[in-house]
């Protein structure tokens, strides 16, 4: 939590700061890997804010992402902005073929200086996966890119707290993921700033796009508290990590936001103009209404939430009293003469002094 | 953390003990919504340690999991236990159709008194649908399951903290998963008991089946250490929690186990049999080499681990000098005179006192 940062790492922050992209993909393997001054490197990095353009896409399996993301890469680029694209699949040792293809097509892109690609599928770190995208996402910003692209896989926890970290929204789906009952349930009416329904060209998509627009109305009118929830899914929950603070109703007197439903068709280029349009519409819409600012807060109050969490895990694991504590009290959960709960009440005594709880 | 419990989880203490259904559903409702005193129920209810025997299951969507654990379930019940079948699909509300078409073939065994599923894909709990999906467990272990199964979709970190909690593992691929690399790198070499080749009639099927054999002959002999850790899955960091803690070095003495590679067609139950036998197999295994004990020490430790750090996150987070802080501190963060690692400091400082980091 010091300012002190170690010689080799205050050389890789003047590289980093003198636009060297090697440095760039080194301080985000320092951070992945969580090595020693990586939060220091983090908070030197991170003093002279810098913000990006960073759109978020997410989006089930299949759906087309990364073709999309190509698509607007090329774009950004043909607009001379530096892109930068992070792409967060925990599931890509499956995936195989697909993917895989997309990611070549990318790394053609990649030829291009003005474009960084780094894949990440870390599992097993410390701070989580989704805390440590954040933070690399914030790399990204500090080194200067102008526009940060970040694609996740799949509607995890991880996946939108990731999606969450951007100032726009994509939700992309396909007629064969689903209908817009199920885009409900996964919550993805409230992270969604712009809806795609690629492969718009197959069978079944006007009747999701018809339906999502159905189900977006619907939403506008508070209909929503009348969808069961499902399997578990509390769609008020969803913003429980702030991600997405701003509350729509405060937003009442300036300019507001209607969640288009676009269609395009990736692989041949369709729709991909009016993609881009919706963002630099929504861009322009956070900008005048005065959101942009709010969901930097959240994000900064989440990105704090993210290093505190991870410390405090540090911190218990890493105390002697602690790790004696948990050696000595494992055997007695198993004959029963403690429980979890028991033990891990003599644990927090020891961290937190017993006053506080 | 204290033994205190309300008049009304009392109540359903009591019903739960007497082997009440519908105290069991409600129990796992007070957890899974984390609601005042869920803590102390646990406690109470793991007083009395039973121990079910637990299989675990996991693999790619798609691969036929939900069919296997049903043809499973039935041939358990067959032989007169009693099973409990929990599944975890984090990303259930877009995989509609084949999934819910399991779900209902296993809602079929549903009507039968001895079997008892429930279904988990929350998302945005506080302590996590790991933590969560670990305590729901062990309450289908107190309330006297003698067997109790978990279906996991996918390899994320979730998925396999959810599946390490099993004592037997069985990873599900289908031909079209992907090779043998690939279930390396996931990590799957180190966490299965037993492979499963399902949907075994499709081409490719012999050939995973050869390669996977391989694989796991490679590891024995420790050649693994030559591959290449590709999109950042670090395999030597998958024991990491301890999931696994026992180290396969220490049991040489006793019996061993050589994980088999079993092929399926689960939808004509072909080779459900030797996937029964090698599931015993692997249980007698696990008894005679003390083994089991090994595992149920690491689980414990997992537990304990899963309590202390999210009542670190919720003592963090009702902290009102820490809220104060947060609150303070995030337009500095936005305007640049702080960033989220210095706020993070202070943060911790107020939580921990200042000498401890």
């Amino acid at each position: 939590m010091t300012p002190g940062i170690s010689t080799e790492n205050q050389a890789l922050l003047e590289r980093f700061r003198a636009g060297k992209k090697v440095a760039l993909a080194r301080a985000i393997s320092l951070v992945e890997d969580e090595r020693p001054g990586f939060q220091a490197f983090l908070h030197a990095a991170l003093e002279t804010p810098r913000f990006s353009k960073r759109v978020g896409f997410t989006g089930p399996p299949g759906a087309g992402k990364s073709t999309l993301v190509a698509a607007l890469t090329r774009e950004f680029r043909d607009r001379s902005e530096d892109v930068a694209v992070v792409a967060v699949d925990p599931t890509s040792p499956y995936s195989g073929g697909a993917l895989l293809g997309d990611r070549i097509r990318m790394n053609d892109l990649a030829t291009d200086p003005g474009i960084f690609i780094r894949s990440m599928a870390t599992r097993g770190s410390l701070g989580g996966l989704a805390a440590t995208t954040r933070e690399v996402l914030d790399l990204m910003d500090a080194f200067g890119f102008q526009r940060v692209l970040v694609e996740t896989v799949g509607v995890g926890q991880t996946e939108l707290e990731i999606t969450g970290a951007a100032d726009t929204v994509v939700v992309i789906l396909v007629p064969e993921s689903g209908d817009a009952i199920q885009a409900m349930k996964a919550g993805l009416m409230e992270i969604a700033d712009i809806f795609v329904v690629n492969k718009s060209d197959r069978p079944g998509a006007d009747r999701l796009v018809k339906d999502l627009r159905l189900a977006l109305h619907l939403r506008e009118g508070e209909a929503l508290k009348d969808v069961p929830a499902h399997h578990g899914v509390d769609l008020k929950r969803m913003g429980a990590r702030g991600d997405r603070g701003e509350s729509e109703s405060e937003e009442a007197q300036g300019p507001t936001w209607e969640i288009p439903v676009l269609q395009t068709v990736a692989h041949s280029g369709e729709g991909v103009d009016d993609l881009l349009d919706a963002v630099a519409g929504h861009r322009a819409y956070l900008e005048e209404s005065g959101v942009l600012l709010k969901r930097r807060e959240a994000r900064a109050a989440d990105r704090v939430r993210d290093v505190v969490e991870r410390e405090l895990r540090k911190t218990a694991w890493n105390h002697p009293g602690v790790l004696r504590a948990l050696e000595a009290g494992v055997a007695g959960i198993v004959s029963g003469t403690e429980t979890p709960y028991s033990l891990a009440g003599s644990i927090l005594s020891e961290l937190l002094g017993s006053g506080t709880k």
